[in-house]
């Protein structure tokens, strides 16, 4: 699966560059993983209230292509490559039209309440590897 | 009129409080703005490329009713209660359901690229005066 | 006790208008609320973890006198105006030299962890006291 | 050389986890970046200003160690650690006292006010590569 939502670009995620400041590209990917995970039926807080597990970011590397600008419509791609029992990875895209702005590899890494590594739910487990 | 449009929380507006940080609120404002505007026509990157104008803040009330929290959808309303000739107010509510969460009183003043007052122009303040 | 202390701009904190972004000087505000209460021996993350209570912002009111740019190094002042038994109002200002840039009331509500009002913990009420 | 400044960690750069939301490491990381130029005489806004070019982001690389909490106190070390006509090579590192929370590797391109890669001014070229 790959799941692609929009994101408008705003003042708050622009700098005296002109263009969309650098770490909110990050925002942007944490909210495209979020909608990936609601559109399969998972959200954060629930994931923490119920199971007690949160995903951290263990790792990124990330490529900026071109600047997004004030009032730009991007599309977010999220898709998952890989899983293990504790830990997966995800690929992002953003692009503005046909023209690519930035793209991520993103490790995550469940953790629980005290911040040590547990196993992905089953359910969500699944699902992933279903997608992946 | 009466514009409303909806916000969802993301991890990245949430602070260690467990709730969305106090001045994320004003972003979501700006966002509201920014799309009632467009629902008029009005896109700011365009007002500033075409008409030499921008909105800035001149003052801003705010009362804080609720906290929202991680995945919250939010509704934001947004409406104009006065417009002056370089200068209009604006009336914000964030709602989660029924619950208010914030509300703001915001006046902006249209500046040109010097940063000096500027008249609004003729066509934006004519949708706004219908709104009023 | 008036407390000062100083902020620089950044990229982050600016916005396509080539000025720091509106919502951004409310975390200047913060920084300086928190600078005040740690110059008294008190933080934010301690409060919550010893005495199981936080500040929540209740309501603030802002002018915004003149644009912050970036690398401009800003004076933040804060002062305590008012204290009740479960709150307290802060009166805050940043200067870029001699020039006003931006000016805050604000009402902060002491909350315990279920965000229920809390009295001021006994140390920290006769500290803003003595300052007020 | 190894440029230190030192960053506390304030309500607004948490999330809901607990701890420092992801992206904020990188608004960190160009704080270093930005003091770590400015005491070598360089400042971004001066830059942009008097040589018309400016420095954007070309790729990153970070690795999330441990997390960093509310009124931490970090340090921030940045150097150089490679230099080319048009873009240089930053190794950033963020402590928590002996612990390592955040490393990044971050290619940055020197361009013009059209956004086109621009030879890094002589003076800054040179201070660069004494450093490296």
């Amino acid at each position: 699966m790959n799941h692609t939502c929009q994101i408008r670009v705003y003042y708050e995620d622009t700098d005296a560059g002109g263009v969309v400041y650098y770490a909110n590209y990050l925002k942007y990917a944490e909210r495209g993983r979020s909608e990936y995970l609601r559109a399969q039926g998972f959200e954060n807080k629930a994931l923490m209230d119920n199971e007690g597990v949160m995903f951290v970011v263990h790792r990124i590397e990330a490529d900026y292509h071109a600047p997004a600008r004030l009032d730009d419509l991007l599309d977010m791609h999220t898709e998952i490559s890989e899983i293990r029992s504790a830990a997966f990875t995800m690929e992002q895209e953003i692009r503005h039209g046909e023209n690519p702005i930035f793209n991520m590899k993103v490790v995550l890494v469940c953790v629980n309440k005290e911040g040590r590594p547990a196993r992905l739910p089953g359910d969500l487990k699944e699902v992933l590897e279903k997608n992946g």
